[in-house]
């Protein structure tokens, strides 16, 4: 991706503020994938002491949202299916997004989220709709 | 629920720092339900103006824990499917869990996020497991 | 629901031959839910003697389908979540759909897989998409 | 795998007796992934001449069965979630499962269902309990 397409989308995203208040970033994005990123902070954890799984969402719903808006016109998140597979206790998370299938107005992407160990934290597939066919 | 209940379920959860953060509070829990909700605020929005989708989640995997744990011994989180109807636009909003079934180590909860007008936001379907059969 | 209208919908979905096929029949039909039924037969057992998986969501999304297309225009299934509890091992099962919600082109469908002694078998939940928004 | 094996695997789902009545066999299986097919026969149609949703269902949950119970103790379907992308209108259908992860008691296989001219008819994530940790 050029700068330039990754500078636009960045300014699109700041005005997301639950991911600005939630302290997400866009880590990359390639041609074919996007990766969302955030240190582990104490108001991400959980009663448990874990990142807690709304955050784990966010930064997954987030890592589609980029993806599916750099490679499609406006893409909203239609359904989601979340399966949460182990404790996140590292200091940094990271989620990853490919898009699986795209055809007519739908996508359905696949985002991995893993601690930085590399360990998958959760993984998640979300339908997006596409709003124009392009 | 007895006030009493009710007061440790609170305190357990105060120790949840990414639902502090993100401002969300238990409002109401019966016997066979609980509610949250958050006040609308500048932090919950996306890049469009409405709430954004992983402070619904947030929201609506809240209720299904406040439910679930005054209901079971630990339970945790295993899969979700979320489904979003329309964008949030109101002061305020609410997720309602309620359990639909319930058979050995798992636990299948429903809950709706409504805006303040009533109108359906989200709806979800989270899986439990109960960590121990009691 | 009217005789009349009970009879279209039959004579339109003697034409699903996977249906016949599997030896599923419309129960009932009322204003706002739908019942599909089989007496289990033993080409519906799985290598463990109980109802198979793909034909306890074959009798779910057909109750889906029959509620859809009677409250509806045209309906497709564009996801499902299935999770299921228990076996079955009753001479009889049958699948109760409920909508959730509906708005514009989006509907959600609740169907439950029941065995003959009332006991929970599977919990689904459709989402589908209406061709047209009358 | 081995023939010996495969044979195993083919000995043990011949008792699938609602497989063979859907005329579903196992076409492929390897280290990490099976492959199920069907001839498309007249019982496999709906009301609109295209493949049935539970048949397309019945075929990805086998292939997720066949790889699990291949990789893993016994391996039981908790939840599913399907996505469908397009009609089937061809002499035969695909389904290919792969393991996106494994931890613990958990796994989760996606299958991706294709017609013969290997476009996309149905991509599906299977929640699997393994019985035993081995």
């Amino acid at each position: 991706m050029s700068d330039e397409r990754l500078e636009k989308l960045r300014r699109y995203f700041e005005n997301d503020r639950f991911v600005s208040h939630s302290d997400i970033e866009i880590a990359e994005v390639g041609d074919d994938y996007a990766v969302t990123a955030a240190d582990v902070l104490p108001c991400h954890l959980n009663a448990e002491g874990a990142v807690q799984g709304g955050m784990i969402y966010t930064l997954a719903d987030f890592a589609f949202a980029v993806l599916a808006n750099s490679l499609h016109p406006t893409t909203v998140t239609q359904c989601a299916h979340v399966s949460y597979i182990r404790a996140a206790r590292t200091a940094r998370i990271t989620a990853t997004a490919r898009e699986t299938e795209r055809a007519g107005h739908n996508c359905i992407v696949e985002v991995i989220v893993r601690d930085d160990e590399g360990r998958t934290v959760c993984v998640c597939n979300f339908n997006g709709f596409v709003s124009s066919k392009e």
